[in-house]
């Protein structure tokens, strides 16, 4: 089944209060781009009334509330937390909308590595009125290393990797597997991160499993999809960040991909929160190629760029740049489509 | 200080009923082989009385003693538990040993993915006898990712890695930095993994920690000693071992080594429970080098290798071999001791 075509809908009501912008709200956008028919309101007091598409760019129609009471005129049967912070802690300020919600009878999706379940509060709230608290990053499956099996697979398996972090892997993943299915292909969408769980509905959060685990997490994913077309991974990090790079080197292994797709930022000359300038996408390719060579060497078949805030020049360089070093077709997928990604997938 | 020195010394009592074997007893042997002053008894059924030495090649002169009882006239203060198994889970027939060492005021410490802590009748116990269950693989610390801030040391980092895991990067890190310290240098051990960890009487097992926070654990681990002459990091796992490759990759870019150890077993031509061939040392030695380029870029000084179970013609051509391959001096920690593995550090 794929899952843009989930048959029972949920109702979603997004909260974001105190932080709907670009950066923090990450989940919320995700959500709005990817679940438009599931989002019923965002609620976000300093904003309440505002224009969702003016602030984010997405989310066109969907009401900001100031408060959880006047969410509930939209039904809705979920409150996802839609913000994320540094350390990755609960706002004080979300403790009356959670329990709100609870006592409204719905369910609450939590992304943040604080844990619900384990704040005997709202832990209390929920089992007294009978409703769940997810915590998306903790991971409640009986996980195990991984093996290499992923080799033996039907589908073809594609990842998304990155030159940094945050910079569209998840985007390009679900774009591309969109297209795919499209074009009558079946192909399948496995999130690894909080923000693509939340869209998919389950999945595992690898950046929060045991180390030990990353690469057997991503493995099974995999397998449960294994006698589709396709198989589209999220990737994770950056190969070469150093606060990231377990991660993204465990899902490489995990998935062992036949085809990898690039995500690039051009405007962005140093991996986040570092001093540590981004190599060359030429470069970068080899060393992809590198740590899978003896495992199961890949093909890494076109580059996604991310232009967001270039010039149309700019974006024009860009493009030209990236398919002089790589030789290799070239999309930004929000600015000019996945259809050339779609097209080295199939080809690849 | 150095740990080798540590003025309170524990009597060790090491639990291996039923596992006194090389593979199994790994946590035993290792604690044998580091801890000849403070293991005090073995306690194994099967065979007691035996010798150790015979059985396992360390453990001169340490009883193997047929019940917790009989090990008290030696006067154990720690019951440390010294196999390790497929899955990690706690063998139902050590039970008995580990009650009655709470009964009889000891501690008890554990390297297993099962958490004592989380055994409601063990934790019970512990409580009531007022000991401590520690629970090597359970952090409690807060971690945080890694930043890169490990290049700012006035020690030199350095960082044993291998062609695969289980072949003695522990073992090297250890005899290295005890020789850098019988020079007069300071020199500090990071221990990575549960043995480690259990010789050593602290530390972060990386393995166990949340994906995100490998490079941050070991990160915080080596600025602790950032003013030593020398921290000799246990590595972990290996950079293409589909298993074990994101704790390896963690580990690297937390602890962005100037120098690195390549640990490498001639014998083995495949990694561990894989059917994948093990690179010629130069391509591992390259790859090594790949991933830390752009951070911070390592020279590898010296190759120790692991010549277990070989004739002596087999390992003077093993030696030959790797040092044809690589240029560099080379030496079997176990067999030929690590001089030459210190000068080459100390020149490099």
């Amino acid at each position: 089944m794929l899952w843009w075509t989930v048959a029972v809908k949920r109702r979603i009501c997004i909260l974001t209060d105190g932080y709907l912008d670009l950066f923090a709200a990450k989940t919320a956008v995700g959500l709005l781009r990817y679940c438009p028919d599931e989002v019923v309101a965002v609620l976000d007091r300093q904003h309440a009334g505002g224009d969702l598409e003016a602030l984010v760019g997405v989310g066109k129609g969907v009401p900001i509330v100031d408060s959880l009471e006047s969410a509930l005129q939209h039904r809705p049967d979920h409150l996802m937390l839609g913000a994320v912070f540094p350390g990755g802690q609960l706002p004080n300020k979300w403790r009356t909308a959670i329990r709100d919600a609870i006592a409204a009878d719905m369910d609450v999706v939590n992304g943040l590595h604080t844990r619900l379940n384990d704040d005997a509060e709202l832990a209390q709230c929920a089992a007294q009125a009978g409703r769940k608290l997810w915590d998306v990053r903790a991971c409640t499956k009986r996980l195990t290393v991984g093996t290499g099996k992923a080799r033996q697979t039907r589908a073809r398996r594609i990842l998304t990797v990155g030159t940094d972090c945050n910079l569209g892997k998840r985007l390009t993943a679900i774009e591309l597997a969109r297209e795919l299915a499209r074009r009558k292909l079946r192909a399948e969408f496995v999130p690894t991160g909080q923000t693509g769980v939340m869209i998919h509905g389950s999945g595992v959060v690898v950046d929060a499993v045991m180390a030990d685990f990353v690469s057997g997490a991503v493995e099974e994913a995999v397998l449960e999809h294994g006698d589709a077309d396709y198989v589209v991974v999220e990737g994770q990090g950056a190969l070469l960040h150093p606060s990231y790079s377990a991660v993204t080197l465990g899902l490489l292994h995990g998935v062992l991909p036949d085809l990898l797709v690039l995500c690039h930022a051009p405007s962005r000359k140093y991996m986040r929160h570092t001093d540590i300038p981004i190599p060359p996408l030429d470069e970068i390719i080899r060393l992809h190629q590198a740590v899978l060579q003896p495992i199961h060497p890949p093909r890494v078949v076109a580059v996604a760029l991310n232009c967001y805030g270039m010039s149309t020049g700019q974006r024009r360089e860009a493009f030209d740049q990236a398919q002089a070093l790589t030789g290799l077709p070239v999309a930004d997928p929000v600015r000019t489509g996945v259809a050339e990604l779609a097209d080295a997938v199939c080809a690849g």
